[in-house]
């Protein structure tokens, strides 16, 4: 038995061609909860890595999403670099990447391969399509998986076209499901001895968040207009203007409508046909988003969030990624961290939202460096010679 | 060794306290997994049900996150029905709640009682703000985290209000990250023997999707307007209106931008200097979207797909939910299903976007009916007379 304060992951060695946001957030979250995360990026590095200042290879990005880990470089178009995969395939636990699918496979990398040398790694697969069907080989980015999969229809005011989502809503999500893939793949290795080839779908992961309107649709057999920040079974919801920003209040059940027209001072409408149950409200939803509104802006945001809360009214300040960035809940709990980078500076970085209690806690790494662990991998635990690497870096092999 | 067409969490039994989406979906995926997982509701069911048929316990959001789950009642506010639970946990692997934080634990069921009977036990907790720091009591919905995470302030146009994404992305990212972090922890606990109490919470789970923005701010020092549909770093990259709808186009590297000149016939542009770098674009962004929005709307959505499919250009259909429930590729990939539901009817359901090969394909039973398994569960698992069930029915516990 091993000390309880250990870490879960630990002793789990992973092959991590994560790129972009997907696969990277997959295996920072599996650095975070302690395996021994190994970047590997071809010679050039990765794509987040294109808009680094000259000399250096670290962005923003690559250092929110790539903390504990150790990287390296390897041209999987050489055969001597894919010689150096099966050599660390064979010692590894884990293979993930976010290629197009079929690319590891034409390299003769793929699951076949690899698992005929280790039959207990698990590979994991993160792709827009899946790994079969008719649409697996188109190309997908966030953007057009939140197209085909309903998110931005569903986004944005009635009068205007549809939005997307702001943030990258579609990657994160198949990053965490490529990780809980990865991880149940594990659990099961613990107990049969074997790996699996596991894969997860961007467009998939997607589809529950649908819940709602596709209920919407069902119920009625007509796809539900959009409705900005309304909804369409319950009043008042929405995005409220205040003074300073916008509040977003949500009055889920009658009690909260109650302690609104307390918090508003408005018990005097308590009886008010238009109001008096949400069947009422949600058919005079100008008005009563009129009435929330009225009283709103004549407050600043955080007033309004101060007041809600005290009548237990589900309420929430609109905040803008500087609020979020400097969040003192999220710094408090350790979710979020001011590091210094020696590449890029002081920046705020996340640690992990799996939160494992009694565990030790992590010290973060900064994001690697472009190979920054040839050397240290290559040498180390694959046990080449200094000349040896030296001869791979100048053909070009890592 | 098992057969290694066996199911990965075959064998987990999962007390299954979840609520809405964010615990429901967790424990879907779970018994998509093989996971043995009871649904346990008050008795009157979770708040999901509350808009059911007369007589009935089913919803659409019901039926699509509760497949292959068994379904009890139990009541946590009597004496009897907390004497119960701790005769489930003593023999359960899992315990998954998305109550607010503190709700078990007053009541003398919290992680700290259950695993003192049952070392093993896994207890995952799912919450707005988690378990600790200044904002842990906070009330939290979907929209209200939205609104703090900063999804809702970069979403929309910039010269309109700031709108919600549509989907409940934040619910079912924080639901995926507690199924993760609950797979985790049997991982380890093949290991050590030993459970662990996990939280996840909403925010935090969406922190990560913020990424390009929270880059914007740390580059410019200034929060970023809204951009709509567009990116302050690339172009053409949008939604673009076709003759019968939308399409989302999203020219990542300069070769997309080639195939686009000549899938549009406008090779002449090759040279404009307006158009030549993504740099040129970026500054003429207007004209950018003016020339491919003149393109695209004297085509269908799915001709414009068709073309840019053909020249290697990202681009996706703008679908609507009807298009997205009845998406051949997901069908024939068995992520949706048909099923008959004996309370609601026809209906399409999820699978699970996690794909393990080899393993055996789990037929779904529909969603159950609230206390559908009373008997199943407290006499055949727990070994209760028929007498007593009845008997604890009558008095509410169960």
């Amino acid at each position: 038995m091993s000390n309880p304060s250990s870490l879960p992951l630990a002793g789990i060695v992973v092959l991590d061609f994560g790129q972009v946001f997907q696969g990277p957030y997959a295996t920072l979250l599996m650095a975070k909860a302690g395996a021994d995360v190994i970047k590997i990026e071809p010679p050039h590095g990765e794509p987040l890595r294109r808009r680094a200042p000259p000399g250096k290879s670290t962005t923003f990005p690559i250092a929110m999403l790539n903390s504990n880990k150790r990287a390296i470089t390897l041209n999987l178009k050489q055969e001597r670099g894919r010689a150096l995969l099966f050599a660390m395939a064979r010692r590894a636990d884990v293979l993930l990447e976010n290629f197009s699918p079929g690319t590891m496979d034409r390299l003769g990398v793929g699951w076949a391969e690899l698992s005929r040398v280790n039959p207990r790694l698990v590979y994991a697969s993160g792709s827009g399509f899946g790994l079969s069907g008719p649409d697996r080989d188109n190309l997908a980015m966030d953007l057009t998986i939140q197209a085909v999969s309903g998110l931005i229809s569903t986004t944005g005011f009635a009068g205007d076209p549809p939005v997307k989502a702001g943030p990258a809503v579609v990657d994160f999500l198949a990053g965490i499901h490529l990780y809980a893939a990865v991880t149940t793949a594990l659990f099961e290795r613990e107990r049969t001895g074997r790996g699996r080839l596991v894969e997860v779908a961007m467009q998939e992961s997607a589809y529950a968040t649908l819940t709602s309107h596709l209920e919407a649709y069902w119920q009625s057999g007509r796809v539900p207009p959009r409705t900005g920040n309304r909804s369409h079974a319950r009043s008042p919801l929405g995005v409220y203007p205040t003074s300073d920003g916008y509040v977003a209040i949500n009055v889920a059940v009658e009690e909260h409508w109650r302690h609104l027209l307390t918090a508003m001072d408005r018990e005097d409408l308590r009886d008010d046909p238009r109001f008096k149950t949400n069947a009422d409200r949600v058919a005079h939803i100008d008005e009563t988003d009129a009435l929330v509104g009225a009283w709103t802006q004549t407050l600043g945001k955080m007033e309004v969030f101060a007041i809600t809360q005290r009548h237990r009214i589900p309420c929430a300040p609109v905040r803008d990624v500087s609020e979020v960035m400097h969040d003192p809940h999220m710094h408090q709990r350790g979710m979020l961290e001011w590091i210094e980078h020696d590449e890029i500076g002081r920046i705020v970085v996340p640690t992990s939202p799996l939160r494992f209690h009694d565990a030790a806690r992590v010290a973060t790494t900064p994001s690697p460096k472009l190979g920054q662990h040839n050397a240290d991998i290559y040498s180390g635990w694959l046990g080449l010679t200094p000349e040896e690497i030296a001869e791979l870096t100048e053909s070009g092999v890592i």
